[in-house]
């Protein structure tokens, strides 16, 4: 049955999100739907669907209530592919600006907004470039993967870093390199994990570390899409890398210039080890309405 | 100064348009500004804009009118870089649907539907597929263009066809030839055209001809833009020069398929000679509005 959708177009640091307000929970789209609205030419175009629910009204929002979360708002994300997804990193500031622009929530300088995920509740608070959205915990892997990119010159040694979702990050030497990276290609992974892992190529930047604020330029490669103009979890696990890389003495606070644009990454200590937070900017473009088919 | 603009968005087999409604030609769109709608993370996303104004409120419309044309609307293709364009075979069949749906012109089956173009009036009409237009004149080049392309095996010599803008169609050997192209890289072409060309690469079903109608699939690498999922007067170049290949005996309606679905392309005899003409699907998506910057 063709059905009537409003919704607004966002997006962080290029990343791209189709957002859709059903605070009540009525509207069932399926994931050829979603596949059909992320489709760049035959749809509206973005890299993922953000559905704007009351935590209640989803099942796994709902569980998360069940356990003495106080999160009013659900992103209920979708991949382009019209797949479930956990959390993303670009996508819960655009999420945070739509519900705060539209007076779902409200959020006061100094104070946060949680937000449900299936990967558990996230807080965002505001940040000078936008929102930060604490990632929460993280990991490093203690086994090293060889990485080959096309026009790279040489096999290069990768990190392996979980931020809830599995990445690689590898060092190369200068900006020409990086550039010359062909991404059109997907990099080989040696050993393969299981599930794939996106794959970050990172250079410093020259001097890497300044007023205590370390810097460094990365691409990204995300598995099963392909090169993207930003990545948010890759950002963080970039610099928590560089940071690893770099040892005792380098800095909690990094800038990460993506193809898309700056994010910025923090550690923190809190009482259950530490976290990792992203910050930068959210945009809505331009709102529309679509006949949903199927 | 910002300008908040209504917009439809629509498609003619993939190939994407920003329409914008602007019978009175009050609108001032800069190249930049078309740019940044057409930019597919941070704007709309198109490989065009369309502004739909009247003849007399366009300095090449209203030289048209003055050579005695008689066409209430013009066409006013941009690319997607902001750049003019003349002419676009897929654009104005999604241009005449949009005006008739929306009540700024009628077109009764078996009549015409002039639009003016910067390539002259262009004449619409209803097809079993949506659209017909004409595409006027066509003429082969004499000279023959090598052409090279990633992972096809050798050089193989290219037909150049002008159909209002330069075209040069290549033959392939089969199905898996043709798909095993990496269109990620401009063909080289030898001698290279002054403006470069649009390039076609096809191969022939089979069989190529049943009752009466060719069949050929194609891919195509839009000169400045890189492998798109139509183009229009690709797909007639195409057809054209397999026309030519195959001899007196080769029929006059050919069915090509693209990327993006399927287009028709008929030859027919006029006062000035053989004209071309193109038909296909013309869709609107959504519409919406946006706030132009700058």
């Amino acid at each position: 049955m063709a059905q009537r959708v409003a919704f607004t177009k966002g997006h962080g640091t290029g990343n791209d999100f189709v957002i859709i307000a059903d605070p009540d929970g009525v509207l069932e789209i399926s994931p050829d739907q979603v596949a059909a609205l992320c489709d760049r030419n035959f749809g509206i175009g973005a890299d993922g669907v953000l559905r704007v629910v009351r935590t209640q009204h989803v099942p796994e929002g709902a569980a998360l209530l069940a356990e003495d979360a106080d999160a009013e708002w659900f992103m209920d994300y979708r991949n382009a592919d019209g797949s479930l997804a956990e959390m993303c990193g670009n996508g819960i500031r655009v999420f945070a600006k739509f519900v705060l622009d539209h007076g779902y929530a409200e959020l006061e300088p100094g104070s946060t907004l949680p937000i449900a995920t299936r990967a558990g509740v996230r807080d965002v608070t505001r940040s000078a470039s936008g929102f930060q959205v604490d990632l929460g915990r993280w990991r490093l892997d203690p086994e090293e993967t060889l990485v080959r990119a096309r026009d790279l010159p040489v096999a290069r040694p990768g990190q392996g870093i979980n931020v809830g979702n599995p990445h690689i990050v590898v060092a190369v030497a200068d900006d020409a390199e990086l550039d010359a990276i062909d991404l059109a290609y997907p990099p080989l992974l040696e050993p393969r994990p299981e599930h794939g892992a996106n794959v970050e190529f990172v250079v410093p930047l020259d001097p890497m570390v300044v007023d205590g604020v370390g810097a460094i330029r990365m691409r990204v490669h995300e598995r099963g899409v392909g090169e993207t103009l930003s990545c948010g979890s890759g950002v963080a696990a970039a610099a928590l890398a560089v940071r690893h890389w770099a040892g005792a003495t380098a800095p909690n606070q990094w800038r990460v210039d993506v193809p898309g644009g700056t994010l910025g990454v923090r550690m923190f200590p809190t009482e259950e080890g530490e976290h990792v937070g992203l910050s930068g900017p959210a945009a809505l473009v331009y709102s529309g309405t679509i006949t949903l088919k199927g």
